[in-house]
């Protein structure tokens, strides 16, 4: 892999857009470089019509292995340093959660620390079988408090503190029971899945999976009342954009809907 | 099916309840009419003392599809009616939170969209194993907004985004894995198993369940101290009720509690 | 058991403090005493340095069968006592989890009421095969509503709601399916699960566990956005820690790490 190569590749299909991790040799971590790169990624995707699905992959047979910890111990000094690259590493995350367009992670290998909190942080994961999971932040003395940010909102609690506290790899298999992938499938049909899946979200009304997805994360961090207040203005207006009534005529109609935003 | 049939069917046994949605041939559809009928019944049962738990079945092979599109297409223009719709149907599905009786959902067939927040919001559900669930709101442009308040906070993240993001329908053994429904049974015993939870839950006094279902879905929303310092008095206030002190007599004379409220 | 018997034992072994709830002729239930004992424990624990980690176990064949209903009826008409009582249980559920060391419950038996409330509070719990869990209070016309704030904290709404409502016991099995216990295993092999994990999270940074489980149980009761403001600062003092950058030269370095704080 040659230093020119760009640290996050953008590959574009009929609307499903890939952002590969390319740092294979540096086992995909989160460098401020590598963090810089997916956050600019992210940014563009905001704007660019022709994405409407997301899928996050990486090269190699590390999905990532979370911080860069040669630049942090280059940077043991810089305290400035380090709160930026935790900021800038919480930023991308909450990029993908904010994006309005579905983010499926595609993991292959192993996931861990801020590389499982990427997983965590998309709003869709497949797995693969072989693909594994830790925040083993605390074998090195540095809890991964960042990346259970996203795990704990993921699984359930004595499962994420087992995994925070032990440190200890878990399975793709055990990865799906406890909700941090939604399936770990044969590696063999990985991209299958994935495509599939992304495929079919990206068949959809651009326009409502935005107001889908902006509203599913804010109504969760709302009391139950606030939560139906606010979703039922959102439902009633979404019912006033073309592609609602269009979809809703085509499906009385039994046609194909022909959605303006797609 | 003939027109003047009540909507919403009510037979009562012995303290349990069962409120029958009954339009088959619409798909038991949360239209304007059949959301009035089931909040006119739900609000009936606050102060009906004989019903102690309440049953939400349905007639047919759909035990709801959600909303009526047909009677939304009607009213395409009419903005108001539109929200005063989403309104009704979060506030039928908030009475049922906020009834201090448990509610089961007997789900056989499919439940989607507002249907299968139906059974999102019962306390209790079991599913036929030939049940099936799904928030396809995003097929027909109008995201599942609402639902997804009453499924986002049943089953995890990636989970619920799986079912609103795609649409696709999953089975009653998967609903029962994430948590949606409490189990899936075979459709033999669908009834034997609802009905021998309900009895079981009716013969416990009513007083108590009134202040424990209260309390729980309150307690949800505060934070550990709060919920602490609030239940600690919920409970020291029910033991000052006959029913608290009746049933730990009876327990340690080993004996039969004999509740005044049942 | 004679009467000058301790009511929670306390041994300990390099870093690993076991306090086991010895009154198993009164099935280790949570009287004022005992309450007062186990908090009193548990706050010795929060300055003592050797311990690093802490195992909850109890004598006998019932874990611990929540409150002493004996003790309960003696003081129906003292309504001050009462609620003294559910203040010292939700304390010590508490302290629980506001303890900077890591806690383990070691189950064997039955835990019911503010017994499996005690099995909830723990950051992780570990049950043998045999063991049952229940919140019974229904019952008994008491429900279990402080006993649910830890429940309602570990598994989702309808599994807890179905404990809560029917009383019914629970295997093992599906504690962990439900995410209540992380494991149930052989009762051969219950100690080794348990200890084999104390000595696994023991021989981390003390400091770190301190800075982790505190971190933990803070930001899942933020919204996201300051989840991560709070966590991002959390992190980058982490790092200024002797033992993360000793962690971090040691795994760069492929050499075991040398912790100032163990």
């Amino acid at each position: 892999m040659s230093e020119d190569q760009p640290l996050v590749l953008k590959t574009s299909d009929n609307g499903v857009t890939t952002l590969t991790l390319n740092q294979p040799e540096r086992r995909n971590s989160l460098s401020m470089a590598m963090l810089e790169a997916l956050s600019a990624e992210l940014h563009d995707i905001v704007e660019d019509a022709e994405t409407r699905v997301v899928v996050l992959a990486a090269q190699g047979n590390v999905f990532c292995a979370g911080h860069d910890l040669r630049e942090i111990r280059e940077k043991f000094d810089d305290a400035d340093f380090q709160l930026a690259l935790f900021d800038q590493c919480s930023k991308v995350m909450q990029q993908i959660v904010d994006l309005s367009k579905p983010v499926i992670a595609r993991v292959a290998g192993v996931a861990t620390a801020a590389g499982c909190q990427l997983v965590a942080s998309c709003d869709l994961a497949v797995a693969a079988d072989t693909a594994r999971f830790a925040t083993p932040g605390v074998n090195i003395g540095l809890f991964c408090s960042t990346p259970m940010v996203a795990l704990s909102r993921n699984v359930s609690r004595k499962q994420a503190m087992e995994m925070l506290l032990t440190g200890e790899m878990i399975s793709a298999t055990r990865a799906e029971e406890i909700g941090l992938v939604n399936r770990a499938v044969d590696e063999q049909v990985l991209d299958d899945t994935v495509y599939r899946m992304a495929r079919t979200i990206a068949d959809k009304s651009g326009h409502t999976l935005k107001i889908g997805k902006e509203a599913f994360y804010r109504q969760l961090e709302m009391p139950l009342a606030d939560a139906y207040a606010f979703t039922s203005r959102v439902m009633a207006e979404n019912l006033q954009a073309h592609d609602a009534q269009e979809g809703i005529c085509a499906f009385l109609d039994k046609r194909k809907p022909e959605w303006h935003d797609r």
